[in-house]
């Protein structure tokens, strides 16, 4: 990093690589991922910006078999109930979509948020109490590009009953859930995103287009 | 990037470097930020992650400056009520914060949810509906990492009326009013978050202790 906090420009060229390969994972190698490496990636959140400095999320390993399999089971139950609100070929297209990777992922994480937490002493987030989750899904994302950047991917899955999740993995009560997240090697590198390729959906070029007020 | 998907240590370092420089900036130098520069980083967010590949993040670049104003109003207004809520030394520090940059900032933008957005349609947001504004907070972070490592700096206002913010920006009714960012060239390069330096509150390791399950 320059004196005037420019950093270079191969760096530049490479974390925009990074951002483009970063994908969602559904498919993982089954080469275990170290704790420690686990563990320096949930550290590195301690960087991510948080509504006054709250830094409300809380990071779960699960670990136990039966947990894992109540989540997924949660999973499951919704993604069929999700199949069923689609019809002709989408209806086909989501039942050969790979959702998620319970199975084979060898780092399952749930991320929370402590919406009762006094970090930070509620600044910032009396008008917008959101903002505390908002901060937790960037930590999540920190992780992520963190993970990536040491060849391993994550995916987020969300279909599942976010009070089932919670009661599998016997969190405190005043904690939200935000993202149930499987960790691995992944089987391949892309950086085309997953659900573009299966002609699930296209480009929405209103996500980039800077609208002037 | 190697073969195997890993980002060489270099990189890996400059990485992390940028997590930790990456700031809630709220003092900016009076520089322009060329609008074509304000355009590259809205359309780095297409590498974003997003629940069901749906996009939903849309940005607003407020020029105006009566559009402005009245959103500084209604930071103005939430701001002292905020005060208000807090007694002895709190109420002494958080006067003496300096909470946003409006007037100094020469880029002014706002991030939108557009949970009607039919893209994606619909996937993996039936059971978490609100993963689309995680998705559009994910957005936000990557234009914020992308923006710091050009040397520009953001600052995220969540002290305002999230209502009064949006009517002040005519968008679209089924838009959700996510976060308002002034962006620009920081006064000074810091890596240790303003609250911290402030002593508003300390590091809490709670956020990075992993719990098992």
């Amino acid at each position: 990093m320059s004196a005037r906090g420019i950093f270079d420009e191969s760096f530049q060229q490479q974390f925009i690589e990074l951002l483009e390969s970063r994908r969602d994972v559904r498919s993982f190698r089954s080469d275990p991922v170290p704790d420690d490496v686990v563990a320096e990636l949930v550290a590195l959140t301690r960087f991510s910006p948080s509504v006054g400095y709250s830094q409300p999320w809380r990071f779960v390993r699960v670990d136990a078999q039966a947990r894992r399999d109540a989540v997924m089971e949660s999973f499951e139950r919704a993604s069929a109930a999700a199949r069923a609100t689609y019809a002709g070929e989408d209806a086909a297209l989501y039942a050969r979509l790979k959702l998620a990777g319970f199975r084979e992922a060898p780092v399952h994480l749930a991320a929370f948020c402590d919406d009762a937490t006094d970090t930070g002493k509620g600044l910032g987030a009396k008008t917008m109490p959101e903002t505390r989750a908002y901060s937790t899904t960037m930590a999540i994302y920190t992780l992520w590009l963190a993970a990536r950047a040491r060849g391993i991917g994550m995916g987020w899955v969300s279909i599942l009953d976010p009070g089932e999740a919670k009661r599998a993995l016997d969190v405190p009560e005043g904690w939200r859930f935000i993202a149930y997240l499987c960790l691995g090697y992944p089987a391949t590198y892309e950086k085309t995103p997953e659900l573009l390729r299966a002609g699930w959906d296209r480009f929405d070029a209103r996500s980039t287009d800077l609208i002037i007020r």
